[in-house]
């Protein structure tokens, strides 16, 4: 059995440097510090206030400061999870009565195809095709179904405003369910257009995963949102109620807070973080005669993906720098459809404190003057 | 659509007497309360941790307050989950590569059967069965796994150490999966002889599914852990994978002090809490012509069934129920091959205050009253 991204992302949870999963693992901020200081008086008060209304807030004030205003919360149709992989796991059970086949973007993350795939029959589509919004391919696979991770992990790519209406109205127009995962939205306000407004107007069949799991370093306590079309609501929440009668009413309240001061400046500070190990990293392997980053320089998703000259030479790297205790990812899984587009490709993590890349990509460097030491050698 | 269990539960959450779902909803403990003031301390220290050595020292501190010293956490062979259904989601799926038929305890919680069922053919077998260990109707339904919840919910029924002794080596013998679901475990003291030890020595494939969510009042912060035999790890460990990077470990942090302080004295008081609610349940609903406690004055699980004449009679003082703000359960559902058999039941939940349970049963004597008034009158 072939690992997948999340096996190799957990055999480096201890690592000396983890690079290797996207979760938060920067230092909190003194705002996010002071208030998981408060996390006795917000169990206290959750425990007290009406569930539904806590609820209702909690994800109102999420989708609030990601620009999310039409999302159908007050409608009853944004539903809480654990985890965006859990809500994942529920809508390929509810497409499966419905669907056979589903398109999916190529590349991503690749628990999405993992999870999909047990129920469905999957078909790859590119970015480039899906920013062109034609989906006739789609149409003559069959696929009936069309999940789009935006912004994607690990390309940072996404669907801005214009592209994701031309996207939306041909699925509607096709009769074709549009399953979006947002997870990433956070980190770039380019995807913080109202995309329920979009999706509201154009009447097309939908279903969003939205996720607090990638933003705020809280020890995993995070939720995972659903937000979906009337069409699909009952069928969604029949589904999701053989999972879980509620989410922690803690978690909830500790997500509003957060969501607060994400919107007071937080996420700000995140970007900024963010961007700053970005260029770190353009700078030191930018220097560099075997590697460069693939992001725009304007990417602002909290991976990067760098490429070397072949996929032998990128596992020699990555194998290097476990060696000094940095643990990455390689992109083959990603590329779900076809390993071996991946295989010249490592994605790092770029949600960390400012020193723990700067010590890695330290470490990537000695590690790449010692290949190209032995290579030179070995000639 | 029909409701399930969990549906009815979720529109009780903010009822004014939610005894519907068996979550614990009763006030903390001292010693509880003193943990959860702990928070951020907790935080800050698990946080600080290796993962795998708090991830291993909590599952063995809540194992042990259990007596499951043989549960296999060093060899790595226990699992941690967000919760107990999304392990039995995550067993559904690695048991669809080998079986298409499970045999699953009748009646049981209708999110098990419910669950599975998306994936395999069920077969119903009795607690009368599974007590006499004879598997020779599972064989003969062409089933390859058996999924045992014990001690059952709503029934409170369980294996003994003996009759699982029995069934574990039937099952060893014929070649069956056996599955159980222990989540009240901690109830009960006749449930906590060590199963693992059994498993290791028959040799049987096994998966068992444990909880920490039935017990604590800690705002639904909770684990499910997964422990399986050697033959199901590398499937059971890769099929995770797509769900869930790590649990929380904060949550780790907050289930090894519960565990410990359980060890200390929270389990006699939360036994003791379920006993008087019990005992209360019996002396009111005894009083009663038209209703009776099902469970065995000996039972230990925090939830009770009351039976009514029939169904119709059931429906009715359910609807006073709620009609008084007390909901709790109707029992056809946990009957998932054959409604019917619990049509005149309802399930009540016992892990609340007692001021809870008795006012609760104090609106259940006025309805009941008022019932039979309506009753004679109509004659």
């Amino acid at each position: 059995m072939r690992q997948n991204l999340t096996e190799l992302e957990q055999r480096a949870i201890d690592a000396p440097i983890n690079l290797a999963d996207g979760h938060p693992r920067q230092d909190p901020t003194p705002e996010q510090q002071s208030i998981t200081e408060r996390l006795p008086a917000l169990l206290a008060e959750a425990q007290e206030e009406d569930f539904e209304t806590l609820e209702r807030r909690a994800q109102r004030r999420f989708l609030d400061s990601l620009g999310q205003d039409a999302a159908p919360v007050d409608r009853g149709r944004v539903f809480s999870v654990y985890s965006s992989s859990v809500a994942t796991m529920v809508v390929g059970r509810v497409l499966r009565e419905r669907h056979t086949k589903v398109a999916l973007v190529h590349p991503t993350f690749d628990n999405i195809p993992d999870l999909l795939r047990v129920d469905h029959h999957l078909v790859p589509i590119s970015e480039e095709e899906l920013e062109a919004g034609d989906l006739g391919a789609v149409d003559r696979a069959h696929a009936t179904a069309l999940w789009v991770t935006t912004p994607n992990n690990p390309t940072g790519w996404l669907l801005e405003r214009d592209g994701f209406v031309r996207l939306a109205g041909e699925a509607a127009r096709r009769g074709i369910t549009l399953c979006l995962d947002t997870s990433f939205r956070g980190f770039d306000v380019r995807a913080q257009y109202d995309t329920y407004d979009v999706l509201e107007r154009t009447g097309v069949e939908y279903v969003v995963v939205e996720d607090t799991g990638k933003l705020w370093p809280v020890a995993e306590l995070k939720l995972g949102l659903l937000a979906v079309s009337e069409s699909l609501s009952t069928a969604v929440e029949h589904a999701l109620s053989d999972v879980l009668l509620t989410v922690s009413p803690l978690v909830l309240a500790l997500v509003e807070e957060l969501a607060c001061d994400a919107a007071a400046g937080g996420y700000a500070a995140l970007h900024r973080l963010v961007a700053d190990n970005r260029a770190d990293t353009f700078a030191v392997v930018g220097a560099m005669e075997v590697a460069e980053v693939v992001d725009d320089h304007d990417a602002r998703v909290s991976v990067s993906r760098i490429r070397f000259d072949s996929g032998a030479e990128a596992d020699r790297a990555r194998s290097a720098l476990r060696a000094r205790g940095v643990h990455v990812l390689p992109c083959n899984q990603f590329h779900w459809s076809d390993p071996a587009q991946g295989a010249p490709m490592i994605r790092i993590a770029l949600a960390r404190n400012r020193e723990t890349i700067a010590e890695a990509l330290a470490r990537f460097e000695s590690a790449v003057a010692d290949l190209s030491r032995v290579h030179v050698l070995g000639r």
